[in-house]
């Protein structure tokens, strides 16, 4: 399950910024089946029995779990599944997806809040090390984030219409022609060097647009990098109290 | 009121820097009004009770009013609301301002001491997150410093006779034909690389008084960053607390 | 016993990097005696009483001794003192080494295992200053990684068909005829200035695979100075604690 | 007196890195001074009562003062005042210093020693605010390091035989012609640039001097950096308790 939705938020940012020339028959059909299970979770939800907050009983009433459901997070579970660009297909019979699908496209990013609870609820089990279970928390939020903000970047780069004026055709001056995998890998190298600011600065903003997306994404860095070393200080607190305990103790 | 401050102190080292050489009617004429109401503020300052350190009780008297604001805060609030570029023009009927003008214009900065109080006052609510209150002032304060700098570093490029030798000079030769907004989002862009530390190098100084800026600047900002870290550890440890203590209560 | 450890992860990796083409005769001779001293150390420990966890007795039996020893880590122990490279050059008769004896050859690392509890041990030792031998750790850690990456790095470029364009040939055509301290200098001064996050941009990937390296490497080095930052952090709150109770006592 | 030692910290450095070539009467006349002003402090410290610290009595027998200052630091600041190229000018002739005269008027640092008594006592005054007092600390060392860092960078160049393969000499091929003033500022731009992590790369190692001395500055930074967000985390921690505490008893 958390699998599933981690495959779904990293291959959707990929899509639509690498594949969108491209035909894309083997992800589409994979992309198809994840969307279908999702859908599958969401029939299976209301036959799903759960525990009230309140007595702290079991509530089996099909009823009772139906208005539950229904009232909370129904709604944007079935908006994160409805498969947009296939309707858009059927609908106007063009392949070619505009601006406006891809924003509802983002809606599957709201499937990214199973993980979140998959990973506060392990943070709460005692038998799993917090230290671990926290650092594996990070990188993944870390990893999701690198990996967005690189798809991103390569997207400007395509969509600007002066090709040589971009980050990666003022390097590789016929970029669109080499393998989807070296533009795939320098994105990602792009997005990690200004993530961790070493900045080698051998990829950088050309153009205005590009600017103005870095800014943006320095920015929200700076304070990703406190919150990772402000998380790191905790833990690393709780690892040695211990150790410090024994010495004080002395 | 918080947001007009916030426009005064955003908007001043823009108009100083970018817009020295330009007729600048409507931003004049804005500039006019906030002062206009910063004036009313004054003067409403002192028919506006206010609740005695020592007594808690609240104090009527217009007397004791005025007296306390009189010997407090008023002389700088006074002088950060004086137009005095508009004097300045009146008695000596030129236009262009002068450096002596651009420091009293700098007393505008005195209103943000406004912003401050209001967060502060919004940290020991109880009803607004912690968490939430600290990182918004956090960040306006980033903000604020990455867009002052930014304006700074325009304008030695401006006032530098030798076009060439600056750090947007070699960069685009002849900018100053450029639009405003490319030259404003290139000295911000400038501006956040440096404070976050990751210097991609495309923009860097070149001459010596960009140097001795860049020194001072990158020593302030590695204080920043280390108050920005160590806001962020505090709010991390308190927000892991809870999760601790329930490990830990097992 | 723990410098010979230090030598022999230090050594290691430099030799598969930067000597694998040249005839290494003294350094062999070394690496055989630091093999056979760890030898020894595995017979010897056959003959050393320990003591027990559970009741606090000194255990001379040398039967449960050997029982301990080979129910816990003899296995690895044994692994890592086997010279492979010598066997494999006994039984094919070639010099040339191969994939499968550098990664056999890593076991060696499983010795720092030793350095790990000898710097435990130093920490709960209240003779020694608790600040002085978490640093001494940290450096050592830090130093053993930047000594790792920096040879991995130039391995890269070693192995690359294409001489040119790789991070060293891209800078000094004829790397290959340059003296080994040169190489090893830049391959250590772009370790450090990653590690680091200074990203000078001097050295800096240049092909697909050089990429790929440097986002694992940066994306550790997050994680290891929020690591190391946290450990600071933890330091100096205990350092300054004595000067804070002072302070708030009076 | 604190003054007096900055001055001397400060302006080592500088003479050894920029000034070795000139002819260099004023500041020679002022070292002689200070020189001159730390001898007459050893002598007024015989003269000068200290309070015991098993007895918290004060000493007045000037047998017992001299005996406690022979017995702990005399001799270093002895050694740390005495005028050794003085010396060496007089008994050789020969003006041009050499590099145990550079070694010996290092133990000038040892002055520092003062400078860290005196913030240690600050830091235990309850008059001055904690955080203040030790910000102050912190630049004073960062500054001091910068300042260091830069000379000794400077000199390297300096050194090298081949001006154009150094790390001014490939920006400004006739760097040793330019103003003191361009150097001293380029040295110092360097410094903070790898001091802060920033790294424009504009000025980078050239030769492997350079490089072996940049990667034990940056190693040291590394340290630093981390100790200096310690500390800032330390302070915020302090800082902020009092509002923590006023939102938890509500
Ligand atoms: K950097
Ligand atoms: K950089």
């Amino acid at each position: 399950m958390v699998l599933l939705v981690a495959y779904s938020a990293w291959v959707y940012p990929f899509e639509v910024a690498f594949l969108s020339s491209y035909p894309k028959k083997p992800l589409y059909i994979a992309d198809s089946l994840v969307d279908l299970f999702f859908a599958t979770d969401i029939v299976l939800t209301f036959f799903v029995a759960y525990i009230d907050h309140t007595t702290h009983l079991l509530v089996r009433d099909s009823k009772k779990i139906a208005m539950r459901y229904l009232s909370t997070w129904f709604l944007m579970d079935v908006a994160s599944t409805i498969p947009f660009e296939a309707f858009y297909y059927l609908f106007t019979g063009k392949a070619k997806i505009t601006l406006s699908c891809y924003l509802l496209g983002m809606l599957r990013f709201w499937r990214l809040r199973r993980v979140k609870q998959f990973f506060t609820r392990l943070e709460k089990d005692i038998r799993f090390s917090y230290f671990w279970v926290r650092c594996a928390r990070l990188i993944s939020v870390t990893l999701l984030l690198v990996h967005c903000a690189g798809c991103l970047y390569y997207l400007l780069a395509e969509l600007y219409p002066h090709q040589g004026k971009t980050w990666i055709g003022s390097l590789i001056p016929n970029y669109r022609e080499t393998s989807l995998w070296i533009r795939y890998i320098s994105a990602l190298y792009w997005s990690i060097t200004t993530m961790t600011t070493v900045g080698y600065g051998d990829l950088h903003a050309v153009n205005t647009m590009e600017m103005i997306f870095i800014i943006f994404y320095m920015l929200f860095n700076l304070g990703l990098t406190a919150y990772l070393i402000g998380n790191m200080t905790n833990l690393v607190v709780e690892g040695t109290r211990r150790t410090m305990e024994f010495r004080n103790s002395i």
